[in-house]
């Protein structure tokens, strides 16, 4: 199995001959989990400038990255976001790692009525999509919004903008035939997909997103899905039907 | 939100009237963890006989459920295959998981050339699986077979069985045009779907696989997916297309 260069995201501008600094994590990555040698080559990337060679600088303290020539320019993100309520911990770090895998490009979290998680570390899903997006092959990290209750978050909508949500109970498009009419019709818009907690949306919810002109209930068979397990299904029929999944990752052997 | 009856998996044979002991953690889960009084409804499944009701019987030694009535008749289970190498235990849990709710018939554990992962716990990955049927309102759980290596699994093909297999290198059909070519040909047969370990297929197999006159490469996009995240993915686009994602759950406040 070919050994590719390690590949990390960092915060500051990528420009050929910038030197990046590296964080304590980062280094400890590197040089003890890696051993990494000065002169190693890596990837750097930040969500801005594309994808970097660099190469680990000899005799720098904190040890840093020489960026030196670009291999891919960025690519505008063109996932869906998805809306879901906080689960706890293990599948809420399941579903941050996959929707990045699955090129989500922003996770709304929402407050929903039978949401029963009180509190989330943000800053632990958030360093799970990083190292998700590092080991992907992404060229950026999902946005991640603030949380907010269901009704904010519908009452300002983005223009142009469709909304696919799970439904359990009553009336749904199976999702198959949700995208295919979307896709045969050939409308250009942006998407957000949404999933309830355990339970689901509630009455009320179901009544409301029922009536918004935007919003349309798709169904994901006869099985009870776990909230996780429904955005990454959701996402991956998305990303099969609309998205870009007529492409290949790049041959790491071919370089 | 509406507190359903607990379903619980068993091993003995379900007719109205039996009586079905119960296990230690069975116990523990009703009595200590949902706190089931006698008489409390309950459902059961065996993966033979369908779904039944029952109730927590009094005063039994073991603690015992009565079966009453049948609910569902047992349907013939009718999802695809999944051919996998063995991953680390948290990655391997979450893939038993997400397939059992995904409908998953087979799972396959088999060694390839790039599978570091030297052994797996089985009965924890059953136990997953167990938890997962129940939860997902699914009738049966699925087979794990033992494993074997990728070789001696070719070896002995069933008939008229294809093989989809995520190809991360070389010329792959995208997974929704290799899904849709066999619906709109309407094709019955039985499917394995097939991922590699980190790294994929080496070479070696990737040539063994696609001289198979059975096999078709598929290309899942061009983000590199964890191992368990291609065969979410890969099962949900396969429900969506040729499962079962047309039906509904059972409406379980319509009772």
């Amino acid at each position: 199995m070919t050994k590719f260069p390690p590949r990390l995201f960092v915060d500051c501008s990528l420009t050929s001959g910038s030197i990046v600094r590296l964080k304590k994590p980062q280094i400890h990555y590197f040089i003890n989990v890696l051993r990494l040698k000065p002169g190693a080559l890596v990837l750097l990337f930040n969500g801005r400038d594309g994808e970097w060679y660099g190469s680990l600088a000899k005799c720098l303290d904190p040890i840093s990255v020489k960026v030196e020539n670009i291999r891919r320019s960025q690519q505008d993100p063109s996932g869906p976001s998805l809306l879901f309520a906080p689960i706890k911990k293990g599948p809420m770090e399941v579903l941050s790692q996959k929707a990045t895998e699955l090129g989500v490009s922003t996770l709304l979290p929402t407050i929903t009525d039978f949401t029963d998680v009180k509190r989330s570390n943000y800053d632990r899903i958030k360093a799970i999509a990083v190292e998700a997006a590092e080991q992907c092959d992404r060229l950026n990290i999902p946005l991640i919004k603030p949380p907010k209750k269901l009704n904010e978050r519908l009452q300002v909508w983005p223009e142009n903008t469709m909304l696919l949500f799970a439904a359990e109970s009553g009336f749904a498009k199976p999702i198959n035939a949700a995208l295919r009419d979307v896709k045969d019709k050939n409308i250009r818009m942006n998407w957000v997909l949404a999933v309830g907690p355990a339970g689901g949306f509630s009455p009320a919810e179901h009544e409301m997103l029922r009536n918004l002109p935007y919003a349309v209930p798709v169904g994901l068979g006869p099985r009870l899905l776990k909230a996780e397990t429904a955005a990454i299904a959701a996402l991956s029929c998305w990303q099969s039907i609309l998205g870009d999944w007529e492409n290949r990752p790049i041959d790491r052997n071919g370089e």
